[in-house]
């Protein structure tokens, strides 16, 4: 009776690269090579299923018939390279490799140079006339074998290897003579013994079958579940086995290996870009120890060989269409094919690669828009420090605005203003900034602060310019007294020259090379196919016209978030603030707002007209007011010292009445204070002057021809009746300037979505607006109760490396933040149809988070000016791949 | 051809209790006692129907056929009393009175004495015998109806009023003559005349339709939908509009006017209660001019009168089968019942009527048990200020914490602890409270704080020890340098004696008399009923093996909530836990925590003793680790102190250390900081000596025979992962002790819910935790984004008064807080069947809150253990209530 026999064992010429779930990344590379005619060592894969099967009935054994069909197919290794495993004669030896479905780099388990045996060993030596070789493959597959297939650990084997090389007065490995290795081979094969509890196996069949099984349980290791578990890969897809063919690229001058890129992975030339290294092993390149060869060297060695290669790294570009890494060996003038895979570039390779492509009629444009990860871009779109610069890392810190950036370093932001407006390159060194220093900030070519997370003061406010900083670098200790850092145990002080990389967080002592921001014109093109592709629209938080400048610049389609508390805190307004928070009466502050009208309607008068047919999203003030103020505890401390100082009553009054303003505003949590629209409920003149101002603003842009689109945002609601609070309050100051002005200007009235209990009430709150903007910086504060001032350095990054977060919250959107504004989003838009939602927390600039915006149906993100063009392409993405492209 | 008339008016002995919402409660009222043969002064009522057809067609006009029906009424009254509308020689005179099917008071319009003209008045003073009454009767409705009819303000009429005063050289109007009120009443008819821009009406009809047409008015009037707002009435429910004959009691000495309550309100004693006046009009009792008798005086001087009045208002007991709230009028020895309704009673009165009706049969226990509300219950269960006394309010705070209390003031904790020792009554008086301070709480009778709202700290643990407590009394200046308070204008010092009364706020010099709490046999009565009638446990948070007591005396059933960080506080622990957090190292700390660990041991054991054979939650530390030590300001100033005095390195280091430590710890929202779980998890040794504790205790206990029944509760779980890795730290002790005393305790482990984003991964964290207890203080704090230290003094208290909240999220749970819970119960139950879910947060103790948390299906709620009894009443009246009962 027939029985049906499953197939688990595919040689490489029966596979393909479609069949990669079966045979895995690597088999299915090997095998297309193979199907293309490309030389390829012969092998064959035994599949995934057979994994899935060995772990089917607990026990994990090999499948029934997958023997049989491995031996079937080595036999056929054999006759195509007329070799025999374990032959005394021509021995044919074995890798055998993992390889699952989506790559885990050294995750799993590979053991080389099986089939050698004490016979086979005098074959090796006859075949490659090197004993000292033979011998050290030999000395290599007993470790190899023993830690994979016994769990044997490496020490007693290096002690082996340490001894030798010093008995034999040598430094490297490679310099033992044969005479060294014949003894430390039986001293391996001893070790091995005692620590397996038998002997190493001569049978070459029971070798490879152990290292199957080896590979096939490398599956179930702590460390391979683990990294599943961080990466997200299924536990149940089983990993495929390559058994392969060796080759030797150490038998001569005529042999070598190397690596080819079809193109230029740093600059996307259409050139062959690689290593080579004659008369050597994968290993040996991985060591180290010598110097490789650009690949012209092969050219100009063996033109043959590297025309053969050349054919076939172009072919398998154009059979997979995308750059190819292509790993070869040459034995003894014979080109063997290892492995290709996709290559690994730059950012600004990957920009020309993809555009180029498509020119060539190789890719569709959205294949082009998709090769480019947003990642990438940022590469791009920022200086970076110059890859073959060699410079000392003196200290890092968190990456919190990317760019490298070259200056002097200044430790308080009236220098750094000052010598920044005189044109000198400043870093401004701070242990944390507040809005006190923004002024230094706008003149500083990058910031770098001691303390604090990617959510702190300097970390949002950098970004918000588009400058370079480092935050949270704890080997910095700034003194900010004697005006000097100390790091890597040198000291920098006021007016030396310092490097940070914003991208990396590796702060540099002197100027570091830097490479500038791409502008290509590869770039605009790949930009503009994103935006082909995209449903989002991205706009950008700004606050000053130049900041809408820089966003109309990089493609922004209106303002999400103009924050008019930045304007407060710049020098000629600040005290004019203080004067307002100060006032003991309504009366008294009425009149210090109306000094501040002016201004704000010039400010607003400014990005209004820059940002003209578009609309402009204007937040009220946000913030709890003691930011506006000094700190209490400077302020005691002032109080204390003039009073140990013995000041008399007249001149204590001023700093103590501070002290009691402070002290009144001063809040336990301020964060969850009075600050909002609570500022604007509970002092309605504060948000009917900067209505007034947003206005006043756009009637008078109306009256030269200027369509002015302002919109005005509520922030920090949490109750339909705040929203309407608010709402009746704006407009009766629009209906008033509207009388005033003779003119209507149509303004749409909103909120932002950033406290938990707003996203759960939507429906109610959209009754009373007419747009949502998700404040997400909040609204995971609040949802998670993570103070962003303090989290990250208390806690998050502890449990981020606990793997109790699988990733920071504060830069991509939780799932159940993002369950929250799903909720805000279906139920608003239930209560208004049409309602328009965005996002313009600092999630509006991330890939991965914009990637959750397009599939909850926002209308738009805004982010950082400067992340405008990360997030167009984020957008395309999302749109791209929810389309199945 | 008929048409079908539809019927809007009712003769009041056409109408019935049951017809309440067609005749409002008054109407109903009246209609029952008519019904019953009662005398009661005839009328009629127009439907509520008719007021919203009124409305209807958004003009205001009555509807057609209303006014013939209400024509035919009136006549139908003329003809019973044999007086006349208008009339010369008898005149019927008609109040016409507002109401709504729930009592508004105050809130509509009422005008008594139409029917009066210039021909009616000589009827009426030929009727009276009075002139003077008949013209004072003219002159009020002259000024009533030009209020209500035509909304001329009262202060025209006030100054006439004055100056006849004044020319007559009387004090109250009741001494007017009637050559005084002649003139009177004719600059009355010109002030209306020029106001309303037209003459007082001498048409008795038109007087009574225009009243009729003003008492619909003032349904839709401002402070009647405001009124309505606040206490979630419905605008569409209408009023009543109630005609009825003008009966007077002041017609000689056999007429008079009274209140009579059928059971003594006070004490529920089954004998009339009531008030009496002789020859007077009810509006003379409401303006306090005489003295009333009590209803004893009417029995002396008319006994027939007396026994027919206590006779109606039994049987009107009997009726409503409950007691009775009876207005009665007698003119000319001829008794009229005016009103009947439900008496307001004191908890005391409330209680002890409850279970008698019960014993006389008239009412069902769980009848009984819904007569009581949960606040009278509070009102029973603490001391309160003697009803009787009169003492000054010096000041006004935010009552915190119920109960009456009066000893000396104290300004600070030592003092307070030692003169409590001593027996001295304390009432200790602060600014605010901290842990520091919890010693002289436990000695104090009462807390006085003059800021902070109903969740500071004071508030906080004076519940939890049941002592009464006022907090933000705003007009109570503390000086704690001087040991005195300001307030209305009085100083108290230390040691003089001051009372507070937490239930209502009022703050008092001296010692004011008090009631004491009731224990009586009925009250335990009641409360058997309530168990009965519930469905949800109810447990008490308490850290104390006292308070367990008390919680225990007071029927809980279990610990929701034993707080392991109060024990940290206490004074010969406090300096172990600094030094525990002073510790640089793993290993340091480990020392001091297992020098705590005896002590932790100890307290666990006598509270799990305490509680044999019922479940105690014990939750893991809380609060941030600074907490525990000064404040930073504290410390700060302290070492600038010592510098400035000279002190030298060796005196400064000590100071230093603490205050870079405590730096380190300080956060800028600690609220959302290092605390919960995520202190558990950065110093798992913390966590490992509370679980070893809490396990030696129960091991301990086990082996005496005591039924320990330990839980474990992990504080502020946001993620899955974080509940998963204490639940490891948790079970590996409880292994590793049961294998150390050969014992095994069963274990639970849960959660506290109390971070928004739990609730919303409740299915996943259900997976890790066996139990949940929402922690809703913490719970609403993030939902809102309100910092329970600020958010009530800073904002919610004008967000109260200005109608943003309907009422204070801390104190009865928000909808959206509760829709938070839904979900996590739902998902919860849905991931793990069966899991047991409760309540800890002080909303455990609101009746309010209470019902949602029935209506949620949760398990049990946790509460003060002086909270116990009104939270299983609460607990009663939630299940009965949903049952119809």
């Amino acid at each position: 009776m027939a029985v049906a026999v499953h197939k688990w064992v595919y040689r490489f010429d029966e596979g393909s690269t479609e069949m990669r779930d079966l045979l895995g990344g690597k088999g299915a590379g090997v095998a297309e090579m193979a199907r293309a005619g490309m030389p390829v060592p012969p092998g064959f894969t035994i599949t995934t299923e057979a994994c899935r099967a060995y772990y089917a009935d607990g026990a994990g054994s090999l499948p029934a018939g997958l023997w049989d069909q491995a031996m079937v197919a080595l036999r056929e290794v054999e006759s195509r390279l007329g070799r025999a495993f374990g032959g005394a004669e021509s021995p044919l030896l074995v890798s055998v490799r993992s390889g699952a479905r989506i790559s885990m780099p050294g995750m799993m388990d590979t053991i080389l140079n099986l089939g050698l045996n004490e016979d086979s060993l005098g074959g090796l030596e006859a075949q490659t006339g090197d004993r000292r070789f033979a011998l050290d493959a030999y000395r290599r597959l007993i470790q190899m074998f023993a830690k994979t297939v016994r769990g044997v650990a490496g020490e007693q084997f290096e002690e082996e290897l340490e001894a030798a090389r010093s008995r034999a007065g040598v430094q490297t490995d490679a310099e033992l003579a044969p005479s060294d290795l014949e003894p430390l081979v039986h001293r391996f094969l001893e070790i091995y013994q005692a620590e397996a509890g038998e002997e190493f196996p001569r049978q070459v069949d029971v070798q490879l079958r152990l290292a199957v099984e080896a590979v096939f349980r490398s599956w179930q290791s702590e460390r391979a579940i683990a990294y599943r578990r961080h990466e997200g890969i299924p536990d149940d897809l089983g990993t495929a086995v390559n058994v392969q063919a060796m080759v030797f690229g150490n038998l001569g001058d005529t042999s070598g290996t190397g690596v080819a890129f079809t193109r230029d992975p740093n600059t996307g030339a259409r050139e062959i870009y690689g290593d080579y290294l004659p008369n050597a092993q994968g290993e040996d390149v991985v060591a180290g120890i010598r110097a490789t060869l650009p690949i012209s060297a092969l050219r100009e060695r063996q033109p043959e060989t590297y025309r053969e290669l050349t054919g076939y790294a172009n072919r398998l570009e154009a059979h997979y269409r995308d750059v190819q890494d292509v790993e070869f060996t040459i034995e003894r003038g014979r080109l063997w094919m290892l492995q290709t895979r996709t290559a690994k570039r730059t950012g600004e390779a990957a920009v020309n690669t993809a555009v180029d492509m498509v020119a060539e009629g190789l890719i569709s444009r959205e294949v082009a828009v998709l090769r480019v990860e947003p990642r990438q871009l940022e590469q791009v779109l920022h200086p970076r420090i110059d890859p073959a610069a060699r410079a000392e890392v003196l200290a890092r810190g968190v990456p919190a605005a990317p760019g490298a950036a070259t200056g002097v370093a200044v430790f308080d932001p009236d220098t750094a203003a000052a010598w920044g407006r005189e044109g000198r390159p400043v870093i401004l060194v701070r242990i944390s900034t507040s809005p006190e220093d923004v002024h230094g900030m706008i003149e500083s070519g990058g910031i770098l602060t001691s303390t604090g997370g990617t959510l702190s003061h300097a970390a949002l406010v950098a970004r918000g310019m588009g400058k370079p900083c480092i935050v949270g670098a704890s080997g910095v200790r700034v003194d900010l007294a004697a005006k000097q850092l100390t790091a890597g145990g040198r000291v920098i002080a006021e007016g030396e020259e310092l490097t940070i990389d914003g991208s990396t967080g590796a702060v540099y002592a002197g100027a570091v090379p830097t490479v500038a921001a791409s502008q290509s014109p590869r770039l605009t093109t790949l930009l503009e196919w994103a935006d082909a592709g995209r449903r989002l629209e991205v706009w950008a938080n700004a606050d000053y016209p130049r900041d809408a400048e820089k966003a109309l610049a990089n493609g922004a389609q209106g303002i999400g978030l103009c924050r008019t508390e930045h304007m407060f805190m710049e020098e000629d307004r600040l005290p004019i603030v203080q004067a307002m928070i100060l006032a003991s009466t309504r009366e008294e502050r009425e009149v210090e707002l109306s000094k501040l009208l002016p201004i704000q309607r010039e400010d607003f008068r400014g990005i209004l007209r820059t940002m003209a047919g578009l609309p402009v999203v204007i937040r009220l003030i946000d913030p709890p007011l003691h930011e506006f103020l000094p700190e209490h505890e400077e302020v005691a401390l002032h109080v204390a010292r003039l009073c140990a100082a013995g000041a008399d009553a007249a001149a204590l009054e001023g700093p103590e009445r501070l002290l009691n303003r402070v002290e009144e505003l001063r809040e336990a949590n301020p964060m969850m204070g009075l600050r909002g629209c609570r500022l604007g409920i509970l002092f309605p003149e504060i948000t009917r002057m900067q209505v007034r101002a947003i206005m006043e603003a756009a009637c008078a842009l109306l009256a030269e021809g200027i369509d002015a689109r302002p919109e005005v945002m509520v922030p920090l609601v949490g109750t339909v009746g705040e929203m309407s609070a608010q709402r009746r309050e704006i407009e009766a100051v629009v209906a008033a300037v509207s009388a005033e002005r003779g003119g209507t200007v149509p303004v749409r009235i909103g909120t932002m979505i950033e406290v938990p209990r707003a996203a759960l009430a939507a429906a109610e709150i959209a009754g009373e607006a007419e747009f949502f903007s998700f404040g997400t910086n909040d609204l995971s504060q609040m949802t998670f109760a993570y103070s962003r001032d303090d989290a990250e350095a208390k806690f998050v990054t502890a449990y981020l490396e606990a793997g109790i977060l699988a990733s920071n919250p504060f830069e991509t959107l939780d799932p159940v933040v993002v369950r929250l504004m799903s909720i805000a989003v279906e139920e608003g838009r239930q209560a208004r149809p049409g309602l328009k939602v965005g996002i313009c927390g600092e999630h509006g600039g991330d890939p991965a988070s914009i990637t959750r915006c397009h599939e909850l149906g926002l209308d738009y993100v805004s982010c950082s000016p400067f992340r405008v063009p990360v997030a167009r392409l984020s957008a395309a993405h999302a749109a791209l791949r929810a389309e199945g492209a």
